[in-house]
């Protein structure tokens, strides 16, 4: 493929813009973006001329219906995804689109079977697959430096809630926050989620009890291989945002930890004070954040599966929505399929 | 109080003689062990002479009639804990008693209550409540360094299962192993466990299986204070003992990791290695054994309650037993009082 | 300033090329590579071409003469350098230059007086400066964290040496690597230095002995200030790039540790893991050679000083030199100025 | 050997009453301390009573004359060692010895020349031979884990200067802390120094200066065997004693790090909070003290010959005296046998 991908973006907000710049950075070689739609279209104008864009619109379609464009990247707000990954494809679209693809698993199930019946390609925005640390994790418990796989950690931790108004359309902690923790359970023990068992709390701020959600939680996994697994959550973690897993198995165990804003060391007559680790996700998976990226254009340049598929973006809703039974019903629930 | 006290050991395994050598070395001033009791009194009879005591016996009731004597340790074999230490309330001797006190909830009241009747001192022993690590951590917690807690997190795995013999009348992992766990929950947290749910499995060894028992949990538990809680078991660390526990709070987490060996660290063409954990629990937790005991004779000399007490033997058995039906049941199970 | 700076970039080995591909793709933008020079043109010709530059010339007065161009890169073999600042500032164009300037003080100080008399901005390439780490351990003592500094430690150690033709001609391990920790050591302790002392051997390879230079050294630094440094250096760290520094003051100390390839941690029977150093400059100074050429453009087109100027890139030359007489002559050497 | 070996202790300041505490508390089964003597015996009557000895008394003579008598720890100031090592080898008494011998290399000589007239056994306090973790370090060199040394770093800093009466008669930093640094590196490195290169300053306490002597130092050492080593020496650290080191060779390198109070970290808004190091030698080296006492008894005991020899108490002596002279003539100085 000689000439450039010509690539569309589908809402504008934090995500999207942080898409939109790192293409413009990194990826000017291979990729071109035509046009930009946004709901607040007027609002992102000169954002969009800054990084050479002058096609913008406050309607989706316009940037569907451009017979020029090979992509899109849909980040607009999750209860848009399903049906824009139908009309994108149905007009022939690659797609790449945020997580999750909706709550609604019916509503999923349909948008799948068009990008099926389309045959165009669908990754979805589970970016820390791509962070190089939770890869090399990945790589070498594929290598057998584990053995056997026996128990899988999550620790993830906000460094502050989001704004209520978004808590009350984001479909609750486990399908907002957690989804990305289901995420990177399956890919790391490479095996399906059986059953879930959650508790959880309002204990960070009443006001996301009050609008029907909790903001600490802690959810037990059994999977089909056997292992088992816990993730743990909290939307307030003062000293930032606390991503850590650790896998532990027949042979030892691997374990990540946080990245910190830097690796200077302070000794005092307090202590010993180490920087704290970096702020939230933007600046935890800049890099995952571009590999993502890269692995989607590379799947639609050399016609390769993508990483992240419509499966993978099915399984943690199913698991999410089960976890939000389990907290009611104080049970172990079956992940239904 | 001028004199000695004077001690009885029923019990000289490898925790009886532990504790046995410990006061000969470090509380000779304060304390004369006077006799011991052991089934198999005439295996131990050079080892009692190392230590300078002669008097041995196959028979506990031989340590319990001897009015000299003014504690005993109870460190038998734990279906004699509660029917001994009835008996030496009845003798009107202070104890300190492994854990657990029994499996059978109203065998432990039966006998607290004795202890109560009889007015004596009694201590379990849960060490690790005296490791100077978890003692520092609660100091801190007390202190308001995390502000209000929302989560703890235990992590404890042994580096080898014990004999699958002794695993048949171990009482199950949450009996015999979790139980420690439960003890440090109710003592980080300053709260009592209200419902239990756990899962587990048979990855290590399917021996331990066809005994009944599982090699693998994580137990989830949630406070009356509101706090979340997680415990991951294994029966297995190829890397030795794994003794982790991190408490997170409003103010910030608080976190305990494992000693190693020696702070040896290599860095070669491998990567950078660091010395392994001590290897299990004689190892990790020799000064906390020292200073359990300590605190025990300090109780009896100054007249002082006892700082683990007969209820805080019977909570983390009720907390097990619950794990165990939970388990059993696949639910939220509520600790019965 | 509308337009953009044009810039050249006289010799494209391995430094020159990771400039050129550095500003192609961080400083699009902003900068506009005009005309590459290298005495091996024909060689680089396809990689001129991937980065969007045709004019490719094998003699620098190509680039220089050219009156379109702002501003040239000097990544040529050290001894051109001074030759070639002389040429460029008689051109008026703006330099960027490797270190060292040259190995010839009076060289130098020609040099950097045709800087002075025509008016342009010369920065050397001293890229450490720029690392995040060190600037925070810069911020940190400049905010007075350390109180008054007392000692100064810098461990510097290669994973492989160069060639032995390159050693050559290299002026010695003092100009060729401790240069770039005499700048870290004026730098940090923001002071010049006074009196050196070194100490070398010949141990990683007998061959380096037999061109006339050691490849392990220890140098001692007084600075005016009081302070006291020491450097330590090795041309062979089998387990990578080692990079730490340390400062030590009235109220306590700052250290920076090597950055890891991940920090993926395997707890495995043999101990405890954690993944090498990253493996030498290209890689640990990535993003500082980025924050260089970032400062170069930014002193341009905002008409600043530069950020490491003619007098940061004479000053380890002279202490260089210091080092050297002091090996040969057992004493503490005086940097002559 | 039946019968208990029977020692004196000569000065019972700090360090001599923390070894005849250690000998009551862990060797009581091998060693009967007879009897004590120090100048100020009147202040110590209590204290001796409580570890239970008696015999207490101002004339060192009254302890060396009992035939009883087997061993003698001499803890007495440095400027009585020579001689009481000599009389006390006379009245043929087997002895550990504080360090430093003397500052004077004539009486060192003298006293290890009556010592082997004597026959006797003599043991020099150098404690951080007998560091787990300092052991594990040269276990793993003669393992051969970094193929061959070339590169010694030690850091030893101290929490805080000792009185200014005390220094005006230490011998200078280089004898009285210096010196422990010049035994690790003999030990460490299993060769001998041959040149000595000192660089120091007056930066914590102008009234040391004031004395004639200096609170910071940086030493560089070139041993018979090739490797380079430094020393940095600090009179106070405010966040406790610092203690570490690192070799450095063909194959890799080895470190210890320092010790900390706990393991607790605490992670909060300001950064991730370690505890601080051991406050001084005598919390750090603990385990130390007790292990260099246990191997003096098994020298006497099993007629061995002691691990820190006569001649290890000579050779740090000719080395901080080769720093002095260096650090006064600003020249690599050799050491002078």
């Amino acid at each position: 493929m000689k000439s450039k991908l010509k690539v569309g973006i589908i809402g504008a907000g934090r995500i999207g813009k942080m898409h939109a710049e790192n293409i413009k950075r990194y990826f000017s070689e291979e990729v071109e973006i035509i046009s930009i739609a946004d709901i607040f279209a007027d609002k992102i104008l000169d954002w969009a001329n800054s990084i050479g864009v002058s096609r913008v619109y406050k309607d989706h379609r316009a940037v569907l219906e451009n017979k020029e464009i090979d992509a899109v990247l849909i980040c607009s707000s999750t209860d848009t995804h399903s049906q824009f990954i139908i009309e994108a494809a149905q007009e022939g679209k690659h797609i790449f689109c945020e997580k999750p693809i909706d709550f609604n698993v019916e509503k999923i199930k349909q948008a799948l079977s068009e990008v099926e019946k389309a045959g165009v390609k669908l990754q979805i925005g589970f970016q820390r697959r791509f962070d190089p640390h939770f890869r090399k994790m990945k790589q070498m418990i594929l290598e057998g430096k584990i053995g056997e796989m026996h128990i899988l950690k999550i620790t993830s931790r906000d460094p502050e809630p989001p704004p209520i108004d978004y808590i009350k359309v984001s479909g609750g902690i486990f399908l907002d926050m957690t989804i990305h923790d289901f995420d990177m359970a399956r890919y790391l023990t490479g095996s399906e989620v059986e059953e879930v068992f959650a508790v959880a709390n309002v204990l960070v701020d009443p006001k996301i009890g009050e609008v029907g959600d909790v903001d600490t939680a802690i959810v037990t996994l059994k999977f089909k291989n056997g292992v088992l697994g816990v993730i743990d959550n909290s939307r307030k973690s003062v000293y930032g945002y606390d991503q850590r897993i650790e896998v532990f198995g027949s042979k030892g165990s691997l374990s990540v930890g946080n990245e910190l804003n830097t690796n200077v060391v302070y000794s005092g007559d307090g202590g010993i004070l180490s920087d704290k680790p970096k702020y939230f996700f933007i600046e935890r998976y800049k890099e995952a954040y571009i590999e993502e990226i890269k692995a989607f254009i590379d799947a639609i340049i050399n016609d390769k599966e993508t990483p992240v598929t419509g499966i993978d973006g099915l399984e943690p809703v199913l698991i999410g929505l089960a976890a939000k039974k389990s907290l009611e019903e104080k049970r172990a629930v079956k992940v239904e399929r």
